[in-house]
């Protein structure tokens, strides 16, 4: 492994695309509901996923349960972006308008601002033209170590 | 059908209970998680669940997301359990611990306050002694009709 | 002063009313806005305030700010009721109805679940007839220490 | 009045400027605390306010409640700023860092999403170098009609 600085953490050693992919992974929910992993960036994620009829809530839409879970996937991506582990401690959910059956979804989620033991993150889940399905703002606890092991040698 | 006086809607015909049942028969998320119904009554529900493995997060416990859905089901049964079509607008979500996998979880959802057009619900989410995982405060929109149309005769 | 068991807490020689009292003596909004103690028990208070037109919004009732300070000095009274120092993390605040002036509003701040490093507290600010205003969920950090010394000798 | 196009509405012939003006006159906590309104353009507003002792909470920094309603005055001024009366209808408040007393903060409020009925909007209450003390996401309800009457002749 090459040297690196001291004040540079080992596990920065392993990029934000690959972190999502072990996240991939781990994660049957983004494998069974066929999550599409678009763009990583260092606090930054953009995911797809089409809304199927085995995702019905009461009213033949897309349970509020499943697009929170996709954009909690996407706030989750972006959280440990920094090969740092980093779990959900809350979320504030704003549904905003019913999601069709067969609906291709985008969730992009931001960083807002992040400090040594918490970063808070919002997401948006939205249709192809960017109107807005769900807002999501979220507090990450950050926990501490590598999500993925550093490639040693 | 029996005659009723003019301001008991019709749907009241229909129990908590029923369309409880009517909700898990068209939510594939219910019977794919194996959600059992425990306990409707008036703006009150009880469900419980056992968290798998196929259920993962990337720490190796119940995901967030599936979590919140569990606890948005008892919310969106206990809001519906006057027969009102009602569907969530927004949640306030904490969370509190991790949840292991083989956990039967009990999620229980009650009314704080119905206005015309808006109720506000809380749910928890705990394990079989009442130690909470998470926590939910939820507004529902009424949006009007009924979940299950009144048995006509 | 008296001797007592090493497991509990010295602070705990100072009663949940005393805290308050100190509070409100330290607290320049709770003597300019006339907030009257009416009722503190171990992680539960109720206080009452006056609405004036000097607290007036934009539409000529009550400001959301102030029913919310309002609110949030009831969430503090009720989580540092043990004596031990906690304070305000987040809030989801929900506004139900505008408050007229001159209306006397009662705040009950009630404790939903204590742990080792955090506190919920449920508050209702209402009318005299148990009409909400507004709810607000709050999450208290423990960051220990007395608020109000013990009585020494 | 300037002939105007009759999908133009009325209300546009005044200012985010004057709108904000018009509610720092009728606000007298805007006046008491001494808020500047330092721009406002629609959607967007930026306000400074400087922290004196009398707004002590009980660990001697600025009272969350006080914070609160000088972000909610940003969201206020931001979300009224089409001249089209909005209200607060919930918020989302994370508490990052206590406000020593002399501090001149500045709050900044941003258009996330605007529907029909609702606008959601966030706000960050920082100090001169960018370092949040708090942030707010709220949603606030459309209630229409002028906040000041259109310059007629």
């Amino acid at each position: 492994m090459t040297e690196r600085p001291a004040d540079q953490p080992e596990e920065a050693a392993v990029t934000p695309l690959e972190v999502a992919a072990h996240m991939r992974s781990v994660n049957p929910m983004m494998q069974d509901w066929g999550m599409e992993i678009l763009e990583v960036t260092p606090g930054y994620a953009r995911l797809a996923m089409t809304v199927r009829p085995d995702m019905s809530n009461t009213f033949g839409t897309c349970h509020g349960g499943i697009t929170f879970a996709f954009a909690d996937m996407c706030l989750g991506i972006a959280a440990n972006s920094y090969n740092v582990c980093s779990v959900t401690a809350s979320s504030d959910v704003q549904f905003l308008a019913p999601i069709p059956f067969g609906t291709r979804v985008i969730g992009l989620a931001t960083q807002t601002w992040r400090g040594p033991r918490n970063g808070f993150y919002d997401a948006r889940v939205e249709n192809g033209e960017g109107a807005p399905f769900i807002l999501v703002r979220a507090r990450f606890r950050i926990i501490g170590g590598p999500v993925v092991p550093a490639r040693g040698g």
